[in-house]
């Protein structure tokens, strides 16, 4: 037991040795809050013999086997990229609203977003399932190479499911299904814009599967699986001339490079974890006239957010610097975050024990890096919840391979075991007080222990003194 | 007299100190071959009243009123842009089939590019016209704005008379129209895609007309509106790689903005008259991902074409050097060169006595600086001929108002004494072996002088000495 | 007489169109000014033999001859870099109060700087004569390669003839040699900072000595030899941190090195006349710390001073935005400039006249390009004067052969030339009040039309509007 | 014991992820090769009461209190920087001459370096010791903060006390001092000069003290304090010209300039474990000329050699490409180079219990990385030895407390300590032929280890394969 704890602590997601020593506390409280909640015993308490339970899981099986297979066939057969996933929740609401979930469309102004309540209700304890349809742009058009085309039909199983445990026990409680568009993609950051229109409002937990080469849950603590990330587009604007008379114009490329050369200037002056990226959108429109509009796209990233701001700090005055030194404008768009969230091990535990009982293959014992059920952390920082993996391909993320394991076997084998151990943890989550308040109780405190870890960095952080020069 | 040969030389291309000390000899004897050929003379006694004459210049503009005017209003328009003229050559092959010309469609690999020869005589002296047609490129699409639309109905007025001419006195010659597409656009450079493909082999003299906002010529000797241009796109290549581990990757969007950098780098290394402009056409496909390919288009201009080799040399090393240091690869495809063509005093000169005569508006009385009538210098350069500019447009060129021009009286005024010019000294050129010999002897009389400047130049641009370092 | 006044207007300092076409009619008007001065009768005049000034002239020779070129040898043999030209100034104010000039040593705050005034004496009109005795930097040391060394003979000759036919004829007025030390370097710039510091003030007008290949004096008009020039120093500040650990530096080489980049961006928005050129004066101390601390010294060049503000405009942001990206400091210093001064043809044609009248070999017949007698402007565009050039070389300036012929017949004849001429030209101005009047009137009305041609240029250089970006 | 070798594994030097995968297997060796040895048993085994060992290092103990502290505080009070050492090496080889050492003076081409060798004898056991005895470059001139004052008079103190215990006991083997120069800079390398010149051939073992903050020592293996390094120097040649013309010259100070922004722009290409840091050492000699002369200093630094070799890769193509792009030329100095050197636990486990037993204060228990006893790794990665660091400072490294505290009692008290515990040890390997025997095992069995390591590390570091562009 010791040793399993030791390893919780050494997964905590402090990748720098500033960050290590700033955790320094923070490290040491979160093994204290982990060895408090007695995380083994609560798993072997919770996932106890239970009839009901084994009745609702079984029902999610059947889903699975008779109807939501073929449907994740077919979507996995006419992939759809983000934001213009139409047909993907056509089939899923239909669904949904045939099994009594009432449909609220293009909620938070996302087109192909969607909120589906079982007859309406909030009351609590609110359960939620977050899914996702959109597929990866490939170089031959769009394909489902992340396996999102099942994510749907297994957290439809999971929600019917449920839905019918409440009808025939009358257990309180609800449950709600949020379609979430566009994961691959961003701007618009879909759950983020959909988190700050208040649709999880309410909500007590929230579940989501992720199709995974292997059978895994994240330590608890708080993470990302890479890096805090800022998403921001600079664009320049310059004045055009003809090219046999240049200084009658501003050149907006000219600035756009210097946007790079400014941040290669000082990359050495940044910490060398951080990875910043860029492409140039618009370089330009004819090579005999002096280009009066470009535009560059980059990720900044970072391992903690509080230093993601001063690498902001040196890329935006790189862009502001190149718009001074060419005599041109620039408009500044951190169009997206990507922020650590929040894992638990009351949750991630849980949910691991019910993946491995169900049949899960190629099992990782050891738990990995904090992280959040979402990608944005906008929710997963915020709301208790837990991302389910059984392994469901033989292949990396992102390939071929991983799509047409969808359609096989190992792919089906997989999202079975996921629909189950996801309708088993939230029986467990709806019948079980005590354990939701164990879940409540850990979240609240790696929530505390994450302000902490952020006040700690501010401090560890401080910048270089520059005296005026003589 | 005297006054006019000194203007005459004053016209010389040479916008540089070194190329003015370089030209000094050139410039010299230029004047004593212009003085020797007795110009004003010449003209004179060639344009002399002629009834023959006077009867196919009638016809050419019996043509317009007739017939060609309406044609040249109906492409103007039906705008097409570069090497997508379809409709526009319809339009003219099948007027030019009618009246007797055997048509090669897409000649020289491009689509859009036709020869119309008479009755597909090659007999000398052989006359050529050369027609374009496209339009260009608006932010509202494609429009008429440098009047390319009338082109082709001057240029037919003209040969469909002459032609006529032939028939009716025997004169022995043959009478070709030359469809050149996408002059305002390249890749590809289509004249000299057709001249390299012999199109215009054995052509004894080619005439062209274009519209402008006044009535001029060009002073005789080699040069070029706008400077010697190599069109020249660098296309680099890396290897890509997640943002997360980008050393596993190379940058090809570091190179190409090194590319950038390096010429920058030389600008106060290379001679101030020296024009280099770029965009970059391709600069990468994602944030996340280390790009792997990208390209800039440039264009490298200078005011003669041996210093502008030098130039190149810097421009490509820039890129060479820019692949050396990102690890990257590049392709440099030098897709199309601008070069100075040949005007002559004895085609000039007849050309703008008989604008003048058949009603020709804003007159420029002093020649101007010596170019060739076609933009690429190709077939300017190795043919005899020369351009029609009668005034017809009160806006300037490549505008809104020029294209609105051509459907109204200044256009049509001026289509017509372009196609009557044109046809005047054609049937000079058809009829007096005389003026041809005149013609011919001053033009061979230039590309000598033109070959003695280069060589020149040659001397005058030494490259300095750079020892080892120590 | 007309092709003269021709010759004139086509010297004036216009080098670029636009200066030519903002110039348009101050060049007419100039030449206005020049044909009402009538200045060839003016100078056949004012040389008209005259038995008073061939005394004084007569005096200055003997004084070149018995004395004073063995002490320009002396001085050439004994060469001493600017601001340290001690034992120089020592030979010259000894020989100066030995002839009745009473020494203020040190004015302006310049070691080496002095004022010699004869019996102290203010009187009108008080004439001046300007030398400088500073040697070149050589690779082997310093050395005469500008035969500075001779400047002062000669002035002193003139000088003390001026003062000893001022006593012989009891004629009114005062003589003063100005010892002005550093020509070749700045900071400081000496001449501008004697000027401010009021040395000037109350003199009528100025003449200098300068040796040159031939002999030859400018046109009237404002210019310079070298365009106008400011001197700018940057200095960088940032925070040193081992190389271990850069990002608890602030990294001033990066700074000081995207200066030049930053230069080089805007290279190509700047007209092609400029001349900018820098270098780095400090770049860091050791490898393997990040530099705190480094420096460039910069000349930007530009044909007139008021674009030339808008290239100093690019080059200072250039420098604060290498700061801006690099979280640096920067310090700006604009340590010196160099002006227009004023030319007049008044002054030189007199000047011009007596030059060849004493012998003067290698004549320029036509005038050159207007500039001041001094390389700032500062004092040549305040007080009318004029500086002579016979022929004492030849070999080019700033050479080891320049320095050699200081020492044989051609550099000693054409001193003795320069010694004469000028004597005459005082002698004429002491004595003449009409001839004063009319280089007084020339001298104001150049001055008029030089800010009327500087408010003409505000209008033409506007700068380009540069949208915000969207 | 179990616990103590597994944090021998932990201080292996490797720094990334990289390394550590590639240094799997030979971490796995190291541990047998540690546990084989037994180094506790033997170093209580050879450290056990000897009456022979107490008597020589009483010996050494005397000489350092009567005479050879008081020669330390001399130095400290004389400081002289690399390779200028000249009174400090005159003292020091005047009491070696003086105790039987006879004297080879500027070994290996280096003015300050010399050879002492007890009688001249090379017998085996050889035992060395080397000596360093340069000062810091500070603000305010040459001082001791690194303590290598001391460094000679405590070798000299163990050297004397083993000739005498070699004399006494006629006990065969030899003795020799090593008088190395310029520890704290290059070029020249010294050791490695020595080394590469044959200086240490023969020797068996070599000793070293350096002061310290605490009394400490490094595990078995191979590493460095601070990466591998290159020392590199870049030299560009340009063409002058007079700013007026630019395009007459090759401008060097582009070239260095871009030297940096080449190397910039692969920064994110390379592992972010380098540490790639220059200066411009020269940078133009004045602004009104193009410089034709220009040069850097780079300090190249990555955890292992066999990258490091890519990343020099990088830098030198960054060079050649600047010259490239520049029209200059390039020379790349490679000057100096910092290698892993081998720490062996059979002695260093020896050294510590020495350094203890004789009064070492703040004593840090755990061993620190594995290092060599010299920082060049030229030496330490040849011949077996150690370096002796007992405190003898309450301040920093490189300060001027460090300075401060050479002469005083925490000086004088570590100093006396090293001089003991190296006797000790070197009595040991003197006399005990079973010791040298283990020594020797170990140090080529690590370095066997080292050579696999390096292999394996050939091959993670595959490059990124680019293809051609198309």
């Amino acid at each position: 037991m010791m040793f399993w704890h030791l390893l919780l602590a050494a997964t905590l997601t402090q990748d720098t040795p500033t960050e290590r020593e700033a955790a320094h506390d923070v490290v040491r409280k979160m093994g204290d809050l982990e060895k408090s909640l007695d995380v083994a015993a609560l798993v072997a308490k919770v996932s106890a013999p239970n009839a009901e339970r084994d009745k609702t899981v079984a029902r999610a099986r059947e889903l699975m086997n008779k109807e939501l297979l073929a449907m994740a066939d077919d979507i996995t057969k006419h992939p759809e990229i983000g934001f213009q996933e139409t047909r993907s929740i056509g089939i899923l609401t239909a669904y949904l609203k045939a099994h009594g979930f009432e449909i609220t469309p293009s909620v938070a102004d996302l087109k192909t977003a969607f909120v589906a309540r079982y007859k309406g209700s909030h009351d609590h304890p609110a359960l939620g399932v977050i899914i996702e349809y959109d597929a990866l742009r490939g170089t031959k058009g769009a394909f489902h190479g992340d396996q999102h085309s099942a994510q749907g039909p297994v957290g439809i199983a999971a929600a019917i499911a449920i839905a019918e445990e409440m009808e025939r026990t009358h257990a309180p409680g609800s449950i709600t299904v949020f379609g979430t568009p566009g994961e691959e993609m961003m701007p618009p950051v879909a759950k983020t814009q959909m988190y700050e229109a208040g649709v999880f409002k309410g909500i007590d937990v929230i579940v989501r599967s992720h199709s995974s080469p292997s059978t895994q849950r994240p330590g608890p603590g708080f993470g990302s699986c890479c890096l805090n990330i800022d998403g921001v587009k600079y664009t320049f604007s310059g004045a055009p001339s003809h090219q046999m008379m240049p200084w009658d114009g501003r050149n907006a490329l000219e600035a756009v490079i210097h946007l790079f050369n400014n941040i290669d200037a000082v990359r050495s002056s940044i910490r060398p974890e951080a990875r910043i990226q860029g492409i140039i959108t618009e370089g330009g429109a004819a090579p005999n006239v002096v280009p009066d509009r470009t535009a560059a796209d980059f990720y900044v990233r970072y391992p903690d957010e509080v230093y993601l701001e001063q690498v902001r700090e040196f890329t935006d005055n790189a862009a502001r610097a190149a718009a001074l030194a060419t005599g041109t404008k620039v408009k500044i768009d951190n169009y997206g975050r990507m922020r650590d969230g929040v894992s638990s091990a009351t949750l991630a535990e849980l949910a691991f024990a019910y993946l491995k009982r169900y049949g899960g293959t190629k099992i990782e014992e050891a738990p990995g890096k904090p992280q959040g059920f979402d990608e944005t952390g906008s929710v997963s920082s915020a709301v208790p919840g837990i991302g389910f993996s059984a392994a469901t391909t033989n292949a990396p993320y992102h390939t071929y391979g991983m799509e047409a394991d969808a359609l096989t076997e190992v792919g089906h084998q997989g999202f079975v075991v996921d629909a189950q151990a996801m309708t088993a943890l939230l029986s467990d989550f709806l019948t079980k007080a005590d354990y939701r308040a164990a879940v409540q109780h850990e979240f609240d405190g790696i929530r505390v222990l994450f302000d902490e870890y952020r006040d700690s960095l501010k401090k560890v952080y401080a910048k270089p003194v520059v005296p005026e020069p003589k």
